[in-house]
């Protein structure tokens, strides 16, 4: 404990932009107990979500151990979670806007608007953990047989084979 | 409490093979606290899943407050969940064994067998919720964005707006 | 964590019945943390109880860290939990029957059947903790002191020690 | 909540001997949530208990939702608790002696001097149960079926009932 | 459940600079359960903190019931916490840097440059609490007892009650 | 945990008067989990504290992490708290008397006797931590800025300086 000091407490960097021109045209900065090592045992950490403009998109996930809570700093979102009903609930988000994502549930953002838009989020783990539905799902190593995702998917095997080697990349 | 009896403390059924001609082939039957309202506040809660025959599915779901440990009971199951690296963690299962599903991340069971299966599970929530990963996204009322689903999962639009039709049905 | 395997959240052989020939004609055989390295800090574990013909007894005792639910799978049990105000709460149970056992009450099965039953338990705690009443009491080592149980229990001491004599074997 | 009072904080009489004569020559004093609504989500609660001398006994019992710490006012104390594993962990302690009770473990607390003893006791709960063990068992209403009892204390079902009449008065 | 929209898990107006004209130059806009219903139960909440130029000041203070985590949307701020053995952990904070602040501590957070600062903060609990250190001592209702504060702060009782005076304006 | 012994989970000397000559007047024994391993994970210690007569003071203080409920053991305090409205709930107690300090408030305990008094305090953490609220803000190392403390108090910084020399020593 003697040894710990400011620094422990402290993380740079949030300001700056994520590159969005990968992936979905987003891009997740995490300020959490991985880069900040005295939120240990504290429950709570930080990101800054970046997104391409004109359909920039975080993509439906969940955090298997947070509640989020998103402010938009800049921009227009579009952002939704789903209920364990299939309900949607979601809203059109400008700047200033917050909105929650209850713990565990499917979520997205998504850019609607014409410039960039950057979001500040918090989730209530110092290490909330993501899982890219898509992507954990057609992306897994070892794959998840084809088959099973067919059957869940309603779609054919041979898509699912298609989609496994483009999420595998 | 002076009106608290053993009855609310229990629950009948889990002896009774769920309905599995419909859906995937898969049927779960909950014990939770809507169906024991002495689970309330104690954080635990049961369930009886059955599987048809050559594939019946459960599939992939996420319990979002609750981890699941799973005993099967008869048949033989292929199960898995995904982590949040995307690593697929699987076995085959036969009578007698166990396995854990850790709390939010994504997992299915299917049946491998030519016979029956059935199992079960207990979950770490007096009302642990299941959101279908599948039906929540493609099925959701109102209907998640087309677009975005397409641009998450790599897939046409038209072919988004044709599983739209099927999972809601 | 990169070192964690599927292996690390299996455990196989509750389909094997315990050995209910000693003891009071019952056998617990756990899945806990202990046998399931996967299940650390996940708050939930697993038993088989088995329970030998026309009165295999699992005598009354608690878990000091866990609600446990069970149902059973073959034959027929008296169960039953006390309450904090000496209410006795209990149900005779058939296949397929579910009870819950309070965290950290006193609680009993009782095989009241013909033949062998068998029940699976979730329990509310990685590692759950098990203190059977009789055995602590009279069989604790160091002994507890004999006059203080023959107050407690309103019996004269040389029962007592007949008792420790007995439970210590 | 504008409607709290200090009133609400605040419980009085601690310093009043509980009377010792009845029972098992023991006597406790809450001070929970039950008597301070203030404590309600709090987690904490207190308790005096007073000792008859040479042998007031608090018996062997459990708290089934706290651990409890316990300081010695004044007098002799014989004090323990049983693990798990059936270890008595005793002390005996003098005014100004601290002792912990893990919670859900079965413990009692003995006055050994030949004067009044009297302790004060804190509860991680703000009301964390009590359950006498032999008066759960032998004094539940309805009965515990004495077979059962005769069984688990490997004593005569006739003596397990003569014990009910006894708890039962 | 039924009745749950969108709009209970959205707030509208963090983008709105909260009034820095009164007050020690420091206005705090809230986005708790009581502004958002969705949040219960679900243990976080968030905040902006504006602060006028050259020495706006949000003066020592603790969240009872929460950590707060804090990132500079706009301006330079010198922000610190001191632990329980008063040590002071503190940095001067530029747009983009992330602080911690611990569950319970003192903290403080002050405008060091020329112009407008404002944080985005968020904090572990869906309603923190916030008390004012200097306030809830000289300002409180009916007040502390001027020798008390005297004595605790090795001042005048004339100066504490001018000081008190002031505080309750 | 073979190496466990009764010893893990006993303290002595709550007996003993602390040393009230030097400070405000008070003196804070602790029985945590520092002095008793024991209490590792179970959430509650205990403390006795003694007061001189004639104005022994603990003065305004937090724990972060715990609630604290008291008990007059001897002589006569007045204590309170201060909720985050501003609010001071207070009460004279004599001996007997208890009294909660909820979670994380700014609270104090005086001695208005004229003779010695005690109190023994539980609080709901294995570890709760204290923080003097003058001593942390005026004595803290290195110092809080002189000015910033001015501003929050409505003080001179001179004055701010002398405290600072006098809570530094």
């Amino acid at each position: 404990a003697s040894m710990v000091t400011a620094e422990d407490f402290m993380f740079k960097g949030l300001n700056i932009a994520g590159d969005t021109s990968k992936m979905l045209g987003s891009s997740v900065t995490a300020a959490n107990v991985m880069q900040i090592p005295g939120l240990n045992t504290l429950g709570i950490s930080m990101a800054r979500i970046d997104f391409a403009p004109n359909g920039g998109l975080n993509p439906p996930h969940t955090h298997p151990r947070a509640t989020e809570i998103l402010v938009v700093i800049e921009g227009t979102l579009s952002v939704g979670f789903i209920t364990t009903d299939n309900r949607l609930f979601s809203k059109t988000l400008e700047k200033g806007d917050v909105f929650v994502f209850p713990k565990g549930l499917v979520h997205f953002q998504l850019n609607v608007g014409r410039y960039n838009a950057v979001a500040i989020a918090a989730l209530s783990s110092q290490l909330p953990g993501t899982q890219q539905v898509a992507m954990s799902l057609f992306g897994a190593s070892p794959p998840v047989d084809a088959s099973l995702l067919a059957k869940a998917f309603k779609i054919d095997a041979s898509l699912v084979k298609r989609l496994q080697r483009e999420f595998l990349g």
